[in-house]
């Protein structure tokens, strides 16, 4: 395996202005698999899923070249349940159910296909689930990249700042580097969120793009401006994915690498909200993702000289 | 003249987390003046002060290639006054003290050496003060450009939507967008707000860059990531003028020279929230504004092809 993934399979139902589902298939392991998959051949996918999960999903996954020997499915019990109601400006949300069911106890085993990954994508689960993922490889990845969120800063900071201590690349939006920094510049912020561990970071602006720190190096990838956005579930791990897919299929690790598989990620989390749930991203081939990566080119490209 | 602007020139008084201020100078239209003064030659302010308003500044403008025959100065009277109060985050601010004296009752004159300028820029005043700059040019300038505010919206909206008739460019944020509009989504918001008049629509997004729309084109500028903004006053007012300014100078009027006037407008101001009110825009040299406009360049700069 060249990229592995720890992250929720999970249910979803999602309330936007536009309509609701019933539950649909969601989890950040599911979004990020997906992502990555239009880049990377040989990937794995650690997670946990209850009896009632459909076997179709995993089988789909399967066929899109994502290994499952890793994701648990627990008998007799229930899948991980998020309900959310996204209001008008679709910036904010209101959780109405959390049911964590099989994603309570959730202690990944990482198959031995998987244990020796160049790259390690960590998706948003408690910092001591992320770091039993890093401790189970049997050789330290060459990347090392994680999703976290202002809950587990607020309930397990400690816990959250060891961890940092093991990865290259942490993945959070503006509010949360905020928060960890306890600065309100992103570029003060980025400096203070660098020395907790993170060689490179990534601060997720949604609508207004997504920063990229390393060394002295900073890129401003831009967002599409989008005439919808109808469901903005899952496009942070669809972001992520991207991400890490582009980076995990590419032949070598550098700043202008990472540049593009920014480019890529943000490309992909632009088709991601335009359906609800993981609908848009099953719709779309690699064909649709080159040409919306080139709309990113002429969104931003410009000439001081004329 | 090439470039002529219509502002205020006002007296600012200034707290921001870092520090305060007596009584500044301040005023779109100064803000406006002295950036456009680093790209273009030929050009004039039009606006109104009191007795008060010291001689030295108005001299400094001229020695800046600022024609300031259009400058009335109101014997006995007191120029504008505006204090403010900036919140921690910097991105809302209070408004202390408002003292419109001379600009309550401002009937701009329009100087014949002004009246056959190509480009013509309104800085935020009553939309019918801005129309009554229109109406009093001897020839319609090849572009012009104005910057209004919510406040307009509010009181005066169908003399903004008069004027908007006449105009070729709107500069407004993006909470301005979203109220003239009344939609969310900015890229709905410029289709309607093009159709209202303005063949080209730049939306400032403060710390995230800026917008600008043109027929099927969109630019996304990014916004340089700062250390510190020290203080957010009359940065829209520089930016605004850099673009002008740089417009003015450029030898064509297309996207791609629009693109460069975004970035010159966008460096501008990544200065002039540095230091307090004018203050680095009078420090800055048009070497130091080249290199920060190279920053942008490396910020945002990236190639699919490896």
């Amino acid at each position: 395996m060249k990229l592995v993934t720890v992250g929720s399979v999970a249910f979803d139902a999602i309330e936007t202005p536009f309509g609701k589902t019933d539950k649909i298939v969601g989890g950040a392991g599911t979004f990020i698999s997906l992502a990555s998959s239009f880049f990377a051949k040989e990937q794995g996918l650690i997670s946990v899923v209850g009896e009632d999960f459909p076997n179709e999903t995993l089988t789909y996954l399967t066929s899109r070249g994502v290994n499952i020997e890793g994701v648990q499915i627990k008998k007799g019990e229930k899948t991980f349940f998020w309900s959310g109601k996204y209001h008008n400006d679709m910036n904010s949300r209101d959780t109405l159910v959390t049911e964590l069911n099989v994603l309570g106890t959730f202690d990944p085993i990482v198959p031995e296909i998987c244990q020796n990954a160049d790259y390690l994508m960590l998706g948003n689960l408690s910092p001591q689930v992320q770091l039993s993922v890093i401790n189970r490889m049997a050789k330290r990845p060459k990347l090392i990249a994680m999703d976290t969120m202002n809950f587990w800063m607020d309930i397990a900071l400690d816990d959250l700042k060891e961890t940092l201590k093991h990865i290259d690349v942490l993945i959070i939006n503006d509010e949360e580097a905020r928060q960890l920094s306890g600065v309100y510049s992103l570029r003060k912020a980025a400096g203070i969120i660098r020395a907790m561990g993170p060689a490179i970071l990534i601060i997720k602006k949604g609508e207004h793009g997504a920063l990229l720190f390393h060394e002295d190096n900073v890129f401003y990838a831009p967002a599409l401006p989008l005439e919808e956005v109808f469901d903005p579930t899952g496009a942070g791990d669809t972001f992520a994915g991207g991400f890490m897919g582009y980076l995990a299929a590419a032949p070598k690790l550098d700043f202008d690498t990472m540049k593009r598989a920014i480019i890529a990620g943000s490309a992909l989390a632009s088709f991601c909200v335009e359906k609800f749930g993981t609908e848009r991203l099953l719709e779309i081939n690699h064909q649709d993702l080159q040409q919306r990566m080139q709309e990113f080119v002429s969104l931003s490209t410009f000439q001081l000289e004329a």
